[in-house]
């Protein structure tokens, strides 16, 4: 009994050192969308331990606005893995996902959400729109929130405090 | 007072014949998506009467789970008009848009949307999502649903009809 517990909680704890890992390559990401002006926000699409894409916010430099962070590494995946379905990826986003973005998730199969920091405006996992609790949706996935929450925030709010 | 209501009559019939015209033009998009075997579902942008950008679902083709009809006329929009917000522009779609392309019509600022057909499974703008109904939105547009219904429905029912 004490060794399953024990188990279980290396397992979570591997886990939680995984999700950092990554979260931490898609806030790299968020502060080069700062530093080139963009919203700062990163992504990373993983598939087996493997990067399959990461990338961040674009919208202004390419004059595309769907050309947010998840998008982008989407379209990169689908690229990548030769499929417009991603089951088995697991998409690493710095903040809560919008509209567009829960809507690309679920189009795309993905299979596990990691976000940091909660969007209270347009955020729809959790916060203004519950999107994936719907129980008509084809699509299931597994969804952490508040992954590196405290540096993903800030940098967010830091870009917009900048900008006022 | 006779002479006002004949030229609101005129305006109106007017705005209904350039509907019509735009909403075919997305219905031949829809015919081609057909016959290369994707969801039969297509787009067009107009600017002051101009077509900006035309196409068609081309998920499968693409390997992009985005790219959908109206998320592709949309980017080709941002890139033919050198911006990424995209207002003055109505976009016309055979289907009424899911919740990643009516996020993708706000993000781009599109000034008005007019779609053929609702959905029932994941229209999001009257049908299972009510999305631009939200009082949070920072943005506002004009919406007419229900423009050659009956041929836009037509076509995607006979799809999913032949793929059972």
């Amino acid at each position: 009994m004490i060794t399953a517990a024990k188990e279980l909680i290396k397992r979570v704890v591997k886990e939680v050192v995984i999700d950092e890992k990554f979260m931490e390559m898609a806030l790299k990401e968020a502060k080069r969308a700062a530093s080139d002006g963009e919203v700062p926000i990163g992504a990373v699409l993983i598939k087996g331990g493997d990067v399959i894409a990461r990338d961040h916010n674009r919208c202004m430099q390419l004059n595309d606005p769907t050309a947010h962070a998840e998008i982008l590494v989407i379209r990169e995946g689908g690229r990548v893995l030769g499929n417009y379905r991603l089951p088995e990826t697991t998409l690493y986003v710095t903040v809560e996902p919008c509209p567009m973005c829960v809507g690309a998730i679920t189009q795309g199969r993905i299979g596990r959400l990691v976000y940091g920091a909660p969007e209270d405006k347009m955020g729809a996992v959790s916060s203004k729109f519950r999107l994936l609790n719907d129980p008509g949706l084809h699509h299931r996935l597994e969804v952490n929130g508040g992954i590196l929450k405290r540096e993903c925030s800030e940098i967010i709010q830091g870009f917009f405090r900048g900008r006022r």
